[in-house]
């Protein structure tokens, strides 16, 4: 019974992985009112009675993807440990225009979370904001920065998610630019001391 | 007739604003989930049959409230045109953090939309962000920008939007400073042409 209890999880797990893959794909093909709960499970190949065994409802298949999207997101944007702080948030921005280029509405409903808008999709929007200020203030080397500073990282959060958003309807800037207009607008604004790269770092 | 008739008018423009006054200082203080219709109703000193006359339900007040909370602080921060592009900048923010640093809980149920945030709590966010745009564009005199400034201009918009709320949990910045850190991000990314006071205008 053991074996085929794990062999019982093990394909839970991969079912829900799949229908969280189908999920991304619709999701960023269609708004969340576009499609009934019965569109959406013949799009998924499976019957609705299926579709709710892995998720509440609707609402809950759609949250469940959009936090599957913001993983991806931070996943693919996480910074290189072994640069210094400018080149690591070039390259950790360049990744993550990049990401958005390709899935813009998959950052549309994360940002904006599309119609079902509500606590728990902007709690999931804190969380993914608040990972990339402990990346800044991490690789900046202040854990408790002072209320200029950590206004000035929060605000600057805003600017790359509004920014960002803005761009990804367009796209109507070359991706170069637009990683350069979100660096330029940290690095000018930082005390230089917080920016120089150590002794012996690479900058 | 026709006179009892204005009469009667008035009285229901003049009960709906005596409403959504008290409903600023209830939503200010407590937050949407806190009080029940009942709750809200006896706070207000009114019959919940009254309070259901003059809005749908607790939702419709609310969001006739916060759309209320919105248009004042967008008319407490109108640019002076009078004054040459950097002053009314200045002028206007410093107006917008007082506004903020006074209410700060009106200024988070506009931005956050407290509980019950949706896709009509999202446009009136909207709004007030595409008025402060293009306050900020028709200031610079730029009726369509290029890409790199749209982007750059709603970015801004964003930043101010997300330090402003940070900055209004906890105050611990002089207004000054917070004045100072609004103005000078976007003053420092903008192309210095287009900050120049134009020949004769005060700067």
């Amino acid at each position: 019974m053991p074996a085929a209890n794990v062999r019982r999880r093990l394909s839970v797990e991969d079912r829900r992985a799949e229908l969280l893959e189908l999920g991304i794909e619709i999701f960023s093909r269609h708004a969340y009112d576009e499609l009934s709960t019965d569109a959406l499970a013949s799009r998924a190949g499976v019957s609705r009675s299926l579709l709710y065994h892995y998720f509440r409802d609707k609402r809950d298949f759609y949250l469940a993807t959009v936090r599957e999207m913001a993983q991806r997101l931070l996943d693919a944007t996480a910074p290189d440990p072994e640069q210094g702080f400018e080149a690591a948030l070039r390259s950790s921005l360049e990744r993550f225009v990049n990401f958005v280029g390709e899935n813009p509405a998959m950052y549309q409903a994360i940002v904006r979370g599309g119609v079902g808008s509500d606590r728990e999709m902007e709690d999931l929007l804190e969380d993914v904001r608040r990972v990339s200020l402990d990346r800044v203030q991490d690789r900046l080397g202040v854990a408790s920065p002072p209320p200029a500073l950590r206004i000035l990282l929060y605000g600057w959060v805003g600017f790359t998610e509004t920014a960002t958003l803005e761009w990804s309807k367009s796209r109507d800037l070359p991706p170069e630019a637009m990683v350069d207009l979100l660096v330029g607008t940290l690095t000018s604004s930082l005390p230089p001391h917080l920016i120089q790269p150590a002794p012996g770092q690479r900058p």
